[in-house]
C-alpha cells in the first residue's frame, strides 16, 4: 500500500490548490436507509473532480529539470483538467492528448489552463498510447492517471479529510475505474484504522477491476461501455490491483440504469450535479448493494461532477417517465373535426399537462377514418396516470403506451 | 432594522437544525469578472432552501400554549418545507395551505415532515388568504413567510455566517421576493459593518419591491410572472420595505432569459442545482448589473435549489441552442430513395450528431416531389455550426433554421 506518511505529505501540497470539499450528512438518504450517510462532495472540487489532487501531488514532486522538460498526459476528461491546472500552477509546459470525439467544452476547459491539446485516436486507449510515445520521444514526464504512487498518494488525501471530519465513519464507499483513487484512499484508511471497511464500486459496463479483484489477478476487458465515462477503464493495472487486493474489503457493481437513477436522485434531492462515475456509490446504496446495518456510518464519495448537460437532459427525461411524472400515450381517434378537442378537454379535466403532440392518419395499421395521436403528458405520479387511463377507457378511447 | 442581538440569538437556535452551508470561492466567475466572487450555497441547506432558518426561529420562539395550538402557513414551496420541518421538530401540529396546482413532489416533501396539506386556490395569494382565515378561525399562529421580525432574524443568520467566514467581503448580493431575507441579512450586515454594500436582485416579472424601493413607498403589482417562482411576490410588505429602504444600497433586476442562463451556468460550472430565485444574484453578475471593480470581494447568495427537474430540462435544451451546442435545421430534399442517406452522410462527415429527425412531404408550401426533413443536431460551437451550413450550401441543399 501507499505509506501514510506519503499521503500526509501529499496533503500539505494538495491543500495549497485543492478545495477541502464539503463532507455533509445526508438526511434524506440516512432516513431512508436507517443509518448515517455522509457525502464527500468532490464534484465541488476545483476543476469539478478529485483528479487535481493526484496530478498536483505528482507534478509538485518533479525536480526542476523535469519541470523544465514539461509533462504529457492522456485523458478524455477529469485527469486532463487536473494535469493542466497543476502544470499551469508551476508554469510547466503540458500537452494533453484527448480522443478525437472529445466534446468541445472539455477541450476548452483544458485549454483555459494554458495546456496544449492534441486530438488523437478514437478512444482513450489510442490517445494513451500516442501520449506515452510522445512523452518518450520528447523526453517529457508522462503523468499516468492512476498507476503512479505519487498520484495515488494525492487521491488518498480525500480519506484524510473524511476521517478528520468524522473519525466514527465505519464504511467508505469509493468509485473504481483504474483504481488509483481507491488504492490511495484505502491505503490511508487502513493505516489509520483497519476496522473501517472500504467498499469499491465499478460500473457493470467496465468490469475489469472487479473481475480482477475476484480472481486475484489482472484481467483486461475487451470493451467498455457505460455512462460512467470517468471509470470506463478497459485494462487492469497490476500496481493498483495489488493495493486493492490488500486494502479493499469488497467491490460491488452497478449498471447504467442504477447510475442514472442515482444521478437524478442527487440532482433532485441533494441539489448536486454528479457525473456517472461520481454517482456509483449512491447507486450502490439505492440498490441495496452495500452491506450496511442500522448502526452504520457510511461515507460515500461523489468523485466528480463533469457530466455533459445533454446527457443530464436525457437522464431527466427518462427518469421522469420511470418515476411516473411523464407518460407517452398513443390514442386512436376518429379523424374528424372536434375529435382532438374532446380528447384534450378530458386530459385538461384530469390536470394532465400536454407537453408534446403528434398526429398520424396514414399508418398502415390504422383503419380508414381513424387517426393516431401521440401525446406526451406531465403527470403527478402513479395514481394520476391510473386515473388518466380510467378516464380514457371510460370515454371509449383505444390507446396504448410508449415506454 | 432587526436588532443584531436578535439575529445573533436566532443563530443559536437555527444552528441546531440548519446546516452551516458552504461559503466558497468561485474561481471561474472570479477570473471572468476580475475580482473575488464567493458563493453562499443555501441550495445545499436542509429542505433545499434558506427558509428553514426563519421558520425555525419563529416557531422556536412560540410559547408553550401557542405551540399546543399549532401553526398555519401558506406557501407554494420553500417556506412550506421550512415550517413543516420546524413544526415536526417541536412536535407541533402544522397545516400548510398550498395552491391547487402545486406539483406532487412539493406536496409530498411537506407531507414527509408530518404536516397536513390543504390545497386551496389557484395561486399563492388565494392560498394565503385562506390560510390567514383558517389560522384566525382555529386560533392558531400564522407563520408569515417574510413580514415577521422573528422570521427576518432567522434569515439574517446567513449574513453572520458569511462574515464569520470572510470579514473582508465588501458587497453582498441577495435575491428579493417579499424582502424578508434581504431585510434580515442587511440588518445584520449594516450593524456589523455599514461599509459593506448590500445589493438586492428582483426578477423583472415580479417588480413590486424594486418599484417600491425606487419610489420609497409600497406598490403592489397587478400580476407576477417569472421562472423564479420563489420570489414571485405580488404585494409589497411595508414592514420589509421600511428595513430595505434603510439598509439596502441598491436593487437591480434580471429577466427570465438571464435567470435561465445563470441556472445553466451554475449547473455546468459550479455543479449546483439552483432554482430561479436562487440564481438571480449570479444572473445580475453575468449580465453586468452589479457595480463592482477589480478590488471587489463579492458574496452572492444562492438562496435555494428547489427547481422542478422538468423546468431544468427545458432550461438545458434552450441553453444548448443559445450556446451553439444544438441546432435545428429544416432541409428540403428531393423525395426519393437515397436522398436522406446522402444528407445524413454529409452530417456524419461534419461530426454532427443527429438527435432528432422528422420527415414531411405534404406541406402545402412544398413543391411536388420535394420533402422537408427537420433535424436536431448536436454541435460543438459556433464555428462548427457555420461549417455545417457551408457544407449544406456547397452540396446544394435548401434549408432554414428553427430557433
Amino acid at each position: 500500500m501507499v505509506k501514510l506518511e506519503k499521503i500526509k505529505e501529499a496533503q500539505k501540497r494538495v491543500s495549497k490548490v485543492a478545495t477541502k470539499t464539503p463532507f455533509a450528512y445526508a438526511p434524506i438518504l440516512s432516513k431512508r436507509f436507517g443509518c448515517d450517510i455522509f457525502l464527500k462532495k468532490e464534484n465541488l472540487q476545483v476543476t469539478g473532480a478529485f483528479k487535481i489532487r493526484g496530478a498536483f501531488n505528482k507534478i509538485s514532486l518533479l525536480n526542476e529539470e523535469e519541470k523544465k522538460r514539461g509533462v504529457v498526459a492522456a485523458s478524455a476528461g477529469n485527469h486532463a483538467q487536473g494535469v493542466a491546472f497543476s502544470a499551469n500552477y508551476y508554469n510547466i509546459k503540458a500537452t494533453i492528448v484527448m480522443p478525437e470525439n472529445t466534446p468541445l467544452t472539455k477541450i476548452n476547459g483544458v485549454k483555459s489552463y494554458g495546456a496544449e491539446v492534441l486530438l488523437h485516436g478514437s478512444n482513450y486507449d489510442e490517445a494513451y498510447l500516442f501520449a506515452k510515445d510522445l512523452a518518450k520521444k520528447q523526453n517529457r514526464v508522462f503523468v499516468h492517471p492512476f498507476a503512479d504512487e505519487d498520484v495515488m498518494a494525492g487521491q488518498g488525501t480525500i480519506a484524510l479529510e473524511i476521517l478528520e471530519e468524522n473519525s466514527n465513519i465505519d464504511t467508505v464507499v469509493v468509485p473504481i475505474g483504474g483504481g488509483g483513487l481507491i488504492a490511495g484512499m484505502a491505503s490511508a484508511i487502513k493505516q489509520i484504522n483497519p476496522n473501517i471497511k472500504v467498499i469499491g464500486v465499478t460500473a457493470a459496463g467496465a468490469p475489469a477491476m472487479r473481475e480482477s479483484y475476484m480472481l486475484g489477478k489482472p484481467i483486461d476487458s475487451t470493451e467498455v461501455r457505460t455512462i460512467a465515462d470517468g471509470i470506463a477503464v478497459r485494462d487492469t493495472s497490476k500496481m493498483t490491483l495489488d493495493i486493492i487486493l490488500e486494502c479493499v474489503d469488497d467491490i460491488v457493481e452497478v449498471d447504467d440504469e442504477e447510475i442514472a437513477d442515482a444521478i437524478l436522485f442527487l440532482l433532485e434531492n441533494q441539489k448536486l450535479v454528479v457525473e456517472g462515475a461520481g454517482a456509483v456509490g449512491v447507486a450502490a446504496l439505492l440498490y441495496d448493494k452495500l452491506d450496511i446495518n442500522n448502526n452504520s456510518k457510511v461515507a460515500i464519495l461523489l468523485s466528480g461532477g463533469n457530466i455533459d448537460v445533454t446527457m443530464l437532459s436525457v437522464i431527466i427525461e427518462k427518469g421522469l417517465i420511470k418515476s411516473y411524472r411523464k407518460m407517452k400515450l398513443i390514442v386512436t381517434l376518429i379523424d374528424k373535426p372536434g375529435s382532438l378537442m374532446k380528447l384534450t378537454e378530458i386530459l385538461a379535466d384530469a390536470s394532465a399537462n400536454i407537453v408534446q403532440i403528434g398526429y398520424d392518419r396514414t399508418s398502415a395499421s390504422l383503419a380508414y377514418g381513424d387517426a393516431n395521436v401521440s401525446i406526451g403528458l406531465e403527470t403527478k405520479g402513479k395514481e394520476h396516470q391510473e386515473k388518466i387511463r380510467e378516464l380514457l377507457t371510460k370515454h371509449g378511447y383505444r390507446f396504448y403506451e410508449e415506454s
